[in-house]
């Protein structure tokens, strides 16, 4: 392998992720000290590698707004993108992301936006819970046309299972931490999700809006490399 | 309070409970070894009380068959009836009895068989799990005659949220330990129904079909109380 | 299905939910931010719909009290309500709140308060817990009367299954996340009421009076219904 | 400390216990096979120390009974007994074993009789769950005479909290694996012991008769060791 | 049962408890605003009943403490103590109270203080951890001294265990919160306790010096019970 | 929705699956008992439509090959096809199958045939645990010409993890209840593959390689679809 | 590196893990069938490679020991070895491993009989549990002797934690799943290890002795790497 | 034993820890208040005794750093060091402490300031997480040269696991709470570290660097003890 990073003392950052894996490197913001982080995105401006920041909180922001750096940043979905470098080409295909509640927009949001980050279009169908079933319906035909389908859902975590029961797209599952009392911070969310009685699904991390759109990323290259 | 009951020594044979809670004693049998069950069995039968045994096992009423006792036993529910005296009289209104798959009958059964006991009218809806949303639908119109809804499922236990959400009754849920590996025996099926997102929802045991339709008689008797 | 609701953006408002299932819609108001909640209130508003919010904050309620929508709020239950409409109509039947002591107040405040917006007679027994039996005993006699009796209890959990055994009604079992250390923030008293040996017992969520009341007030449409 | 024990290789059976801890060596038959027991025993006897085995199986005791040592076996409580020296001398005090079910019997026997093999009076009190409260109630005046209560109960393990709301001595409550589902093997009613509203309530192990015994007799010594 | 309480709307205050349980009535402030803690003094000060507050925060205490009640708090245990009437006479017997760490003397105090309200003697053993055996043996012939022991201990929780083995007296056990990780808020403690090897240690809820004490009076009454 | 089944009482075959998720029904027979399984396959042999059954045991294969319905049966990995009709056709693409151990395979082989059956090119990888990673490495640069990668491991279930971070394709995980003591059934490997570093992994239950076939599939799906 | 490894298909048997690792290749015969495991050892047999097998069923040692392959077996530790080539070249240092309780046996013995094959010098020390520190300390000089100590304990799991604080070698822990109820299969004894207040203490997973052998072979190479 | 400690009220300071175990006492500040910290410092100072403080925060060395005693702190490791007494003399072997990601930081230089700390050389590894495999691979060679791996992870835990397969040294495996949703706060990655097939692998509680250093120091004091 003739694998390279950029060793900066307390982080090597891997300057050969999207040639390995097809995914640009991100940084997990949620971990670091205001510090830290403006280190590294400062080392990926010089490398000149646009990288995607999530979780990243009102505070880090304020800190790192001023440094000069070209960033941008959405509070309700915590993204934070230094557009150094050429973003992603455009793929083609879409995904629908669909989220059961209100409160789940955060990381229906997280995961719309880093897959446009990503070069994917997306088309969002948020508020449409089992609880009003018609929601879901009048909006289904519409979802059947995406090639990857992201549902977001706490509480019960019914609306993957649902969805995969009525479109041929792969569902990408998020379990969101929605919820109270015997939803134990998403357990509840993700324990169904897990045992969907519905082919077709699968499951990533509570609140883990970035990992949907990774792997919808990686989905949606399959469709590119056609010619293989 | 004139309570009453009878003591036989190792058991204390709620004679008042149907006066005092409105509905009959029953005996779960899988605690018990044979000898217990059918001394109980006797002494209802001497007191002159129908009962009903729930959990009986093959082994179980093998042993008690020939004793000379009215006794009636399905195995798929596994419940027992000891006929005793007259059977509770027939209540006004009807239960329907959802099930999400093949492998949920022997509970669902067991709150249809239970309810028919308590002189309910039972109408079952079987194999009607979210997967393949149109059979329910399809039945829906039927679903929402009934009084009360018992909504059975393991796995994801999605079943009794859809169902809410589309009808006026109430709806008993009743999670099952079909599934395996992150269905942790029910677990998340049941965890699946306490975090509802539909209104109207309330929840028993894993696998209790029998308390399912126990709650079902307590609401029913509502109705049939109306003059008060 | 004629169904229909108001799509906002963010947010799809179920308008067709009171026909549908027999309760209207209800705002979860903890998940959502203030701009969302006012916006909401105010579609709400302009439908000329009664709404109903739970879990509503104090700061919540600051930001949006001067809105000049018809509002009232409680901060114990931390209930919201949009006068909008006409409030449902009156129920026939009454519903017994019980609750073990006076840290499970917000949550049986809760249940009591969703109750009478339901248009639902509520009769309050509060800190009867089952350490002074006598104070519960004192007050049976009045509690058989209701229609529907809830029991909300943290801890052990325990005032459901004593009261089931004493009343005729089906009772709704909330547990609460009252306690410490070995409660786990309500799953003590969850288990205990999910394990019943009392027949006629049915569990919503930890602290979940909203729930709660929601099944009262589909248990006493029955009642209503009666000449059906 | 002039402790000694007697080394027979695989184990190091303890000839001090009574002496230094008031109780005597117990054999914890369940993890041993056939021939360690037996092996076991024999040393006792040579020492001339009487022993009690908890757990025995029944195939454990037809291994042993024709070894010519003095044993005897309930297969209930699955109690041995090897009577080798004199049994240890009668206490003052008497111990109320109180269960919730017929189920808990083999737990609540096993209480009983290894309490009867330290010298102590037992009372027992059976199938006096709180589903049908007034069978505790009516035995509660002779209850209260008792110097410790021992409360077994599996399901919602309610028993103990409601016993020791009504009575002067300490409660110890031993849960049971009586239950099926959410009470997940005794995980319930251990919870709701712990939990306990009541006061004067401490909890054994899930299952435990033996260790319930034991306290019991360590509390009494008190009694006895009045004059200090 | 000729039982009585004082009804104050929100709470039921039971004056009966000392007579039907030998302990009086505490209350457990934290679940309580500072209104409602406030009216229960007041209305046990015009009864005239002496009682205990636990888990009283230093923000409660200050709202509180102009109140012209006779109170007196410790910040360290969080006791509050209504002097009203002449505190509980005095018990023979004595209890050992000992602490494996010094984050533990929270929970030791909480436990020697309720103790010393309940007119117990109290000989206190702190920072006897396991880690440095011979601090526990240096200690060893003063707490076989005592009546009972309260052993309480965070982390891996074996001091009871320890103890128990050393020891004639019953040992009750408290496991604490104290740890981080895999200690899960005392849950190690809490499991470890409940699967010691030595006989004649029970356990209450985790951080529960309050209830350890509770049942130490229980348990020494019976030695001034004596005669009977 | 134009949606068909067939009611054969009991279960309901939804015969329009295909059609309307791009994924054939399939018959998980570990719930069902010897006579269903029979009539759902003859069922669908009248219907003309191939189906697939998982987790068929051993037995259940031997009462039913004798029906004279086309079937074969493979014991490893347990499952049974009954080849009616013309079997799925051919899809483009590939998917690689890697285990990490030998006590993997049945889970392995459950994928892997599934997704043979579903038209799918397989290419196995087994035995490629982490522990000797050059076994891994050595086979990398196959694995990277896959479409889509199902890594199949138990224990603490890295491979998907390490294997993400080598290829461009997703990568479906597959947790194994192989292990024992801390790895839970499984509960270890699932944990630790929705917590994957590593981008691109998303995860279906415990065992189930036949979910991961199916998301494989569905994901395929898209390749062909290009020219949409 | 230069790493190699033999495909036989179904396994990869990996050769250099002792050159790699300082440890040979083992088999985990648990979740292998009959013929798998009889090929594994032909193979490591025509490789010369000395090997051992955990967890070897009687079951499969009665299948495999006819096969002409140099075996012996233990059916205690269900230690099989095939002695193939030299065993491993002894090592200077010696391990203790000591055992709480008869039922500790099984797993004591895998560590140390593994320990053994691995060329290292055992002394053990076994039915040395705290509930009767004496025997405990009457061979703690003995044990302060070694140069690792391995502490095989279940239920509450106090023994490694004890241990620690009184010898200077490293000591690692091996809860087992010895116990019953709350110790959930192991699960309090492993949590209580991790919280150790003793240092020096670091844990393998439930019934593990394999582990811990192979820990401590790792360990005491470093003596003999002393002059590096 | 001639043990001695520093009785202080409500600590017992333990002097001959060192003697006895080999490691040096270690004060865990963070269940401390203030004024018990200073007082334990102090007196530790005063018996001339060098000591480690573990999870000091910022606010307690604000409170403790003008006491006039020689103190040094590190607020990333939250390590403390009173330099009273000569540091622990040097010890030879190197440790070297690898962990995955920048957010587990805090822990490694824990474990690597408490090893320094204790005498013992350390090389850092950081940043070397799985998700890019040539990080680790580029540094191996150095790391297979350490004595001793500290291996520090959260989210999947899978470093240790594949660091064991490479080297020939022991490897303490740290799992850190680092991770969201289904790391449980550590959970999963200490599940990981349990179940690692790899050999040599042994784990601390989670977050624990502190103990991990503390292992790693009795391991090198075998390499010391080469001549006995």
């Amino acid at each position: 392998m003739t694998e390279h990073y950029s060793d900066i003392g307390f982080a090597k950052l891997d300057l050969s992720r999207t040639e390995r894996t097809g995914v640009p490197e991100t940084i997990f913001c949620a971990g670091k000290n205001n510090e830290q982080l403006l280190k590294i995105l400062q080392e990926f401006h010089r490398q000149n590698v646009a990288v995607l920041g999530t979780r990243c909180s009102a505070e880090q922001y304020a800190f790192i707004k001023d440094s000069g750096l070209p960033l941008s940043y959405d509070p309700l979905s915590r993204i934070l993108v230094l557009n150094t470098a050429a973003m992603p080409q455009k793929l083609s295909g879409t995904v629908a992301v669909c989220a059961a509640g209100t409160a789940d927009l955060p990381v229906a949001e997280e995961a719309a936006r880093v897959a446009e980050f990503l070069g994917i279009s997306v088309a969002r169908y948020y508020d449409v819970g089992i609880a009003g079933l018609h929601r879901l319906l009048s909006k289904i035909e519409q979802i059947q046309q995406a090639d990857v389908v992201i549902a977001v859902a706490g509480m019960e975590g019914a609306l993957p299972s649902v969805t995969a029961g009525l479109v041929k797209a792969p569902v990408i599952a998020v379990p969101t931490s929605v919820g109270y009392g015997a939803s134990f911070q998403g357990l509840a969310a993700l324990l169904a999700m897990l045992n969907s009685c519905a082919e077709g699904v699968s499951v990533v991390n509570i609140d883990n809006g970035f990992g949907a759109a990774m792997v919808a990323r990686k989905i949606l290259k399959i469709k590119d490399k056609k010619d293989v």
